[in-house]
Formats: C-alpha cells, structure tokens, sequence
C-alpha cells in the first residue's frame, strides 16, 4: 500500500484555485503579495512536514502519552525536534502581518494547509495552534509591553501559549468562571483560583507558556459581564530573567485521545505571587475572546475535518488493497475480490469522501470569510460575510465533529475485526476525533448558538444572505448536470421554518423556538454541506476525469441519501413535539 | 450519586410480565416447572451476582488487559474468582434442560437476565456465553461419546468453549476457510490451519477449553457447502488424563475493548498431532453453526444492548447530580441548575431511553419467539415464530450494536470534558460497543441477510407475520392513547417496498434489490422499534405513574423523531439512486 496521503493534494488545490478562486481574494490589498507562486511552496513545505516528519510519529505519541511526574509535565522525547520542525516552518504566525512577523497568508489557505499537519499529528499540530491563538488575542487587545515583549517569542515559538478558561465546577458555562485577579500597585493583577482542561497547559517543550486566563477583578457584575482576560505566565520575565510565577499542576487530564498534547489542571496564585496583565478592557474578557471565537471553532472544524480525512485516506488504501468474499452471485470457486468491489464498502467510502470533502469545502468557506470580513475593502461586502460567517461557524465547528465521527467509525468498520484492534490506526483517531464534539463549545451549544442567535441575526439578513448564495450556486450546479430540485425545496424550507421559529422566539416561546435546536443545526448542515456540494459540482462542471466524477458522484450522493432527510427535520422543528422537553427526572428511573 | 443499577429491574419486571407475557409461555411443556416464583430468585440471583461481583472489577480488568508471554495467556488476576462465582450461579447451562444439568429456562428469562452479567462486565461473562455456545453444538449435534464425555464438563464451567471460524485470509468470507481436517483410523480426524480473533481461545482459568473449528475434509466441494465442524480440545483426554493436542496461541489480540477476554490467533496441528472430533455430518459444518447462528446473533445484540444499558444509567444519574448552566432565560445570579434540566440533555437521555429499552424489548421478543420455535405444541404457531425470528434475527443483532453506539456516544457527551477522559466509565463501554457491529456478521452482512433472504422468505410468508404482529400492537397502542398514525403509513410502505425489491430480485437486478441495504435494513429496524415502543405503550396503558409516563415518553419520542425518516428511506431504497453502486476506484482517490 502506498503511503497515506492525509488529505488529498488534487482536492485541496481544486478547492483553492477552482472553487474558493483565491486568486481573485489576492486582489485585496492585505494579499497583494501572495499568489498561487506563494501558496504552492507553502502547500508544499506543510504537506512535506507532514508526511515525513509528523505523521511518522504519531502512533508512538499516542501510545506513549504525555506523562506527570514530580510536579512536571513531559511530552513526549520525538515532541522537540517535531516542535523545532513545527517553528522553522513559521506556522504559529503564518497567518499574521509581517509586522509581527508573519506570512500574512489568507486564512483560506491557513486553515486548508493546517489541516495537513492536523490530519498527520493533531498533538503536535495541537501546540501551535494554541499558540497562535493566544498570540492573537495578545496581538489585538494586548498593551504594547506585552505586545514588545511577548508576541514575538510567541509568533516564533520560543514560548507558546494556552487558552484558560474552563474551571473544574462550571463546566461549558463561563458565566460561573470565579477564579479572581486583584489589581495592584505595580500595574499587574494577583490572580488566584484553579483551571482545568488546559491543553498545552504545562511541557518542557520551551522555556516559558503563555497563559489566556480569564478571570473576575474584585466587585465585578455576576455572569458574563464580569469576566476579564488576562495573560498569566508560565514564568515572568524579572530583572532580565524568568522566574516562576506562581503557576502550579495539580494534575494531568487522562485524555482518551491526542495524547501527545498534555491536558492539565492548573492552580494559579497558591501562594499569592501569581501576576497577570490584563489584556484587552476590565470586563471585557469574554468580549475579547468571542472575537476570537470564530477563528477558533474553525479550527475546531479543521482538526475534525482532519481526523476524519486521514482515515478516510487510511480506509480507502485497505478497501484497494485487502482481498476478501465474491461479487453479488459468483460461486466460491471464483478469486475473492477486493473489498472495495462490495457495493456497501464502496458505500461507506463513498459517505466518508461526502463528509470530509464537504467539510473541507465548509471550513475553508467559512475561513475566506473571515478574509473578506477581516481584510475586505469593501464594506458591504465584509457585512455580508460577516453575517454569512457567523452563521456558518457553529456549523463548521459541529458538522465536521459530529458527522467526521460517524466517518471515522466507517473507517474502522471498513478494516472489520481488525479495526478493533490498536495494531490498526482507524480506532486511535476514533478516540481523537471525540473530543471536537465537546471542547470549545458542545454541539448542543452550538445548536442554542446557530437557533437562539445566528440564523435570526440582522433581523433574517444573514438567513437571506445564506439564501442568495446558495440559489446561485444551484443553478450553476443544474447547469452543470445535476439535479439540485431537493435543495431548492429544503432552502425554501429552512427559511419558512426559521421565521416560524423566530416568531416563536419574539412571543416570548422559547422552548417552542429553541426545543429541536439540535435537529435544527442538524437540518441547516445537512443543507449547507449540500451547499457545499453543489458549489464543487459546479466547479468540476461536465469534465469526465476521475477527479471529476468523483465529485459529481459524492454530490450525487449527498443530494440523493441526506438532503431528503431535511423534509421530516423540518417538520419536527416545527412541530409541537414535546416528547423530551416534558420529560421529569423521575420518569427516567432515578427520581 | 447511588450505584449503577446497571439495567433498571422495574423495566425488566415489565417485559418480562406485562409486555411479554412470560406466564403464557409457561404453559408450555417444557416450561411448566416454571413460573414467576422461580424466575424472580434467578433474576435476583444474576443482578446480585453483576453488581457486587462482576461491576467493580470492570475497570480493572479494562485497565490491565489479558498478557501473553512465553506462549501463555494470562487472565486478569481477578478473573478467577469471577469464573467460580460465575459457576456456582450456574448460568452457563441455565437455558438448557435438567437432563444435561440445566434449568431449562425460556430464552426470553435467560436473555434478560444474562444481559445484567453482560452490563456489569461483559467480558467476565463472555467465557461463560461462548461455553454455552460451544456445548450447545456437541448437545444438538455432537456424537454420544462427546456428550457422555465432554458435555458436564463444559455446561458446569470445569472446561470452556470457544467458536474457532475465521481465518487470516477470509475475515468474515466462511467461504474461504481453508483449515483441514485428515480422516484416521482411530476415528478422529486430523486438524490442521491457522484460526484468528478466537475469543476465549486460550486462558488460565481452567484445566481445559473445547473449540468448535471449521474445517475442510480432503476433497471436499469448495465454498460453504464443504466445511465440517470438529470439537478440537487444547488438550485431549488419553490413558485417563489430558495431554497437548497440538493447538497453539500464535498471537494475542490488542483489543480496543473487552480486555479481559482473550482474543487470540491459533495455530492447530503444527506438529501433525491435533485430534479433532467431527461434529455434525461431514460437510454440513456451516449448515450445524447456523443452526446456532440466530441464537449468537441475538446473544451479540444482548452484549449492544446490555453495554448502551450501563452508559444509559451512569450519564442519567450524572445528569441528575451535575449541576452547570442555568435555564434558558435565566440571569447569572440565580443558581446553577442539574444538567438534567437542560433540555438537549434531556433530549439525549429519552434518546439514550428509547435506543437501550427499545433494543432490550427487541432481544427479549426475538428471544421469546425462540422459546415458541423451540418448544411450542402448535405446528403452525411454531412456523409462524420461526419466520418472525428469522425476519427480526439480524434486526436484533445490529441495531443494537450500531444505535447503541450511538447511544454511547451520547452517554459520554452527557459527562462532558470528564467524558472524555479514562477517569471516568463512558469511554470504556464505547470501545466494547463497537465490537458488535462487527463480530458474528457486519452491519453490512446482516442487511445482505435481511433483505436478500429474511424479509422476502416464505414468498411473504415472513412480512405477512410481521405486518399482523405490528397491526395488532399499534391498535392496542392507539387505545393506550397514542398516535401511531406514522406508524401504520410506515408499514404499508415496508410491505409495497419489499414487494417491488422482492420483483428485482427475481427478474436477476441484484444491485436493484440490494444496492440500498443498509438503508432497508435501518428503515425496517426503525420501525420493528416503533412496534416494541406500541408494544410497551399498550402495555403501559393510560396509567400516570413515572415509569407508565417514561414509556409513553419514549414512545411518543420514536415515533415523532425516527419513525417520520421512513418515507425517504422507502423513496432511497426504491430510487434509482446509484451514487456508490457506480463509483469506480479511481474515482475516489487511489487508482
């Protein structure tokens, strides 16, 4: 069998050049600079590192996880050169000014040649994203001290940097965040109280870590609205020197996948000599991060996208390779045939192509976007991608989790007894691939985010952007051949649901608006990876290559086996079903 | 939080004497030294049995799984005083009658009660089911000298069983085996081959283990119709003790769960000295093993069902103890409220409830019907039982597996970020679920079964038994109160469906009446499900106790969330849709 490819290159480059036109993103000024003769070679170094440095060692990373001793934290021995590799190709930063020392790389192409380092070594990848993220947040609302001194060794990778928000008693729900930061004299803040859940929260990777924290100044409102961010870290730079500043584990998470990267749980000024600088407005914590949040949740879509790409890839070799049973009607004196020759192998192959490519399709939708919306000139069109991005996000965050795990669950119902077994990779990103559907924001609050608040936002003018798009990308879609007339219909039908829902909402009925919010988000997805697939369709037109009819055959697909689910969705959303919402504790047997 | 009940007694209580009437069974001869009075010390025998001995060494045994060094396999250190327990309970003969040292218990109060040794520790458990397995072959069909010799030994637990079937090269094609069994003098034949994924095919539990091995005899016709079944011991009986029979562990199986029952490769015969012991007549090896394969089947959906069971109950009394988050529409100053209040939890526990007790009524009538075939008095009530288990035979075995999954996964969403570590038990019973959509026939061989075979037996013999078994419940159910109107389109549609594949099949379109298996076979266990939620409701009644309302709930929420995906099931099914059926290799990457 060949090598894994991860993701396939043909794909990727058909997704920039023929359905996203990057080329025509490079005319706004931000991107002047770049063009496919800069993306190439950057597609190219990220696909080298991956293949050859990365994913060779990953199943070691996952078999020999990251460990906790005597207070310290140690990854893994191969983690340092990776993490040399990882910052000598300038990922952290690849996508920021070269003010700061980046590439300035449209997301587009960010998100899609990230994906590479993803789907090879999610731990180590893990590091660095983290990194950037945190970079960021300091990079848009840090002061300039911190700015001066930090974001650079950040962007390089001589620090890295976590997000700290969950703590041990609240959970999902930030409001009940209680961990405190006192002002002082000096201008820093004391900050006391515990987190947990920090990915890259401690290693002995490099000589320092970043840390996001929010936190309550003393007297601050109850809730959201008294939350405040603050860079906390690792070591504080004193008199030209790192001394420790007061930032302790007191535990390491026994993650059930990406077990290169180190979850812990982190206690902050236990004895009083913790100092953090706040980033961005007092109060304004969670403000600051949900500026953030997009990008995030994005990547949240791309590591799932990833993971179920590297599987598909891994089932998709097998099903070619491995010889077992005979077509539909042979006798037994005929050669066993490939797997792949099994219609319902061709099947579950054929689903996980769907949900990976039009996952692919979905997060590098979403990340031109934000290009257009972060770097756009024109200002209409960056308030029509911004509504449009804000109502795909906790798409592109859930659907690639969600239905990426089912993928990943064909992959290894396609190795049979042996995808039961750990000599097999299909069941270890099984176990990675769980965790998108739970950290930064569970499906379930995300499908409270896309009902309660994306789908109705600007008073229907992001449904209506969705709208347009989508019906100029089904008739391009017919004129290439296919039959689209179920799309028609589901759009006509999510826009009648949502303004059903939103009236439901304005009389105050918020059951009745937010009850079926979970098959609500199911619907919508299942309608925009169709969107997705119609967009492709278009894009691979009426060629008869492989490359092309393997399109056309996953869109078919999409359009024949889940667009008509979205009828019954529909009506259940609608409907006044109360089944689950009624329900009492004590009918469930423990009263 | 008070202890895992494991699986809800009231429930079971409820099947077993208001749903499925075991009390009607017990007029049947074989059956009429039982009665409520000696189910209910067995039933308590066996929960008494899972919950104080088998439950608390679970984690354990997953923890430290079996080891296999210098050609031995060793079992968890615990495990052997769960073998004795498990013997002296006496359940591996308990369905078997008095003469051989059974109970004679129907399989409907076996099925039920065994499922509590199954939550609780399914591998503990899983020597003593293969045992009965195996022993149940040699009883049915083995000669009198195995059954005087070997019989007591194996239905007391002083010897195990095992099924040895699949091969290296075949996987799940039984076709292909190419094991060999050398006729001899003495009478026993020679064996030789190399068999893999043998559960249970080695231990240190006890002195001696009986595996039931697929053999071909010399000459014999190729394909299925040339397989034999032996008795292969690991030792054989001779000049009155047990010495080697030439049977050796090759390898270990790193399993992803179940790791406290072996799974082994084996070699037999490398010296030329492995005796065998013909089973059944000569080439009718697959004819006897299938003969035990609905029995297996329906054992593989108790293990699903039984495994979602343990998840359901554990995220239910964690949803009822966590609190995080308020109420929709709440401000940050009121207090967190239980994670059961959130309605989306909710949502996954009616869903969790209605997966779990649907499969567990499913089992139980599948079972029950083996009961009529088995011992029934009346010819034509024992044809009719037999075509309705043979229809719902791989129903039973695949739903379970394939939507308790689902429910697995749901039960570890419930606990969040802790769900997603190996503190806590989720994560465990997710890795044993995905075995049974594998083991004993694919999810995909079991719609290969279902439509090419059950669903179109008997000319619509078998339909027409199905089709006035639900007619029945669904009358009953709506007098219960409940609106079962999508139920009955959705029977009619099954029933014209069938009959327009059954058409394609006979005029030879074998891709035409089978392309959409997967999808049949999930439409029709879609509504075989509905039927067992008509059934409870009608037996539910329009009492207003919590538990009749938590029946009801379940109910009214499969019949307004799963039972309206059939329509477009029925429409894909009988489409023309070929997306997958067409897709050439090439097209999907690797050419």
């Amino acid at each position: 069998m060949s090598p894994n490819p991860l993701i396939d290159d043909r794909f990727i480059d058909f997704l920039l050049y023929d359905v996203l036109d990057v080329a025509a993103l490079c005319k706004l000024p931000a991107f002047t600079e770049h063009s496919r003769e800069t993306f190439d070679p950057w597609l190219t170094a990220c696909r080298r590192l991956a293949r050859d440095v990365l994913f060779p060692q990953y199943r070691a990373m996952d078999l020999a996880p990251v460990r906790f001793e005597g207070g310290s934290v140690t990854v893994h021995p191969k983690m340092h050169a990776l993490w040399k590799e990882l910052r000598e190709l300038g990922v952290i930063a690849a996508n920021r000014p070269t003010e700061v020392g980046g590439q300035q790389l449209p997301m587009t192409v960010f998100c899609l040649s990230t994906a590479y380092l993803m789907a090879a070594n999610l731990s180590a990848y893990g590091f660095a994203g983290l990194t950037t993220g945190a970079a960021h947040l300091i990079e848009t609302f840090g002061s300039q001290a911190l700015k001066d001194g930090w974001l650079g060794k950040m962007y390089s990778g001589e620090w890295t940097g976590t997000m700290a928000l969950t703590e041990p008693q609240a959970g999902s729900s930030l409001a009940d965040v209680k961990a405190r930061a006192q002002p002082t004299a000096e201008g820093h803040h004391l900050i006391s109280g515990a987190k947990i859940f920090i990915s890259g929260g401690a290693q002995d990777l490099t000589e320092n870590i970043v840390h996001l924290v929010l936190a309550r100044l003393e007297g601050a409102p109850a809730g959201t609205r008294g939350i405040s961010l603050f860079a906390v870290p690792q070591h504080r730079p004193e008199g030209g020197k790192l001394v420790p500043n007061d930032v302790h584990v007191t535990g390491l998470i026994h993650k059930i996948g990406w077990r290169g990267l180190p979850s812990v749980a982190l206690a902050f000024g236990e004895e009083n000599d913790c100092h953090g600088f706040l980033v961005g407005p007092a109060n304004q914590g969670l403000k600051c991060m949900f500026q953030m949040m997009n990008e995030a949740r994005i990547m949240i879509g791309a590591n799932a996208t990833a993971t179920a790409s590297v599987a598909f890839q891994e089932s998709l070799a097998y099903a070619n390779d491995r010889k077992q049973g005979r077509a539909l009607g042979s006798d037994a004196t005929t050669d066993p045939v490939r797997l792949i020759a099994h219609a319902d192998v061709r099947r579950m192959l054929l689903r996980q192509k769907a949900i990976v490519e039009g996952s692919l399709c979905l997060i590098a939708t979403a990340a031109r976007c934000s290009d257009v919306v972060e770097h756009g000139t024109d200002p209409a069109e960056k308030d029509r991608h911004r509504l449009l991005l804000d109502l795909l996000t906790p798409i592109a965050k859930s659907f690639p989790a969600e239905k990426g795990f089912e993928a990943n669950t064909l992959a290894l119902q396609i190795h049979g007894g042996y995808g039961y077994t750990s000599e097999y990779l299909p069941e270890a990103w099984l176990r990675d691939q769980k965790l998108n559907s739970i950290h930064e924001g569970t499906t379930g609050i995300q499908s409270l985010d896309l009902v309660g608040r994306k789908i109705v936002a600007g008073g229907g003018a992001a449904l209506l952007v969705l709208k347009e798009e989508v019906t100029v990308d089904l008739i391009k879609a017919e004129a290439a051949g296919l039959d689209v007339a179920a799309m028609r219909d589901a759009l006509d039908r999510l826009v009648s649901l949502t303004a059903a829902l939103g009236a439901r909402g304005a009389s105050g009925d918020l059951d009745g608006m937010l009850g079926h919010s979970t098959d609500f988000l199911e619907l919508t997805s299942i309608l925009v990876v169709g969107w997705m697939w119609a967009r492709m369709g278009a894009a691979a037109g009426k060629r008869t290559d492989d490359f092309a009819e393997g399109i056309r055959a996953a869109a078919k697909y999409w359009f024949a086996t889940e667009v008509p689910r979205i009828p019954a969705l529909a009506t259940l959303c609608e409907s006044a079903e109360r089944s689950f919402l009624d329900v009492k504790p004590a009918w469930l047997g423990h009263g």
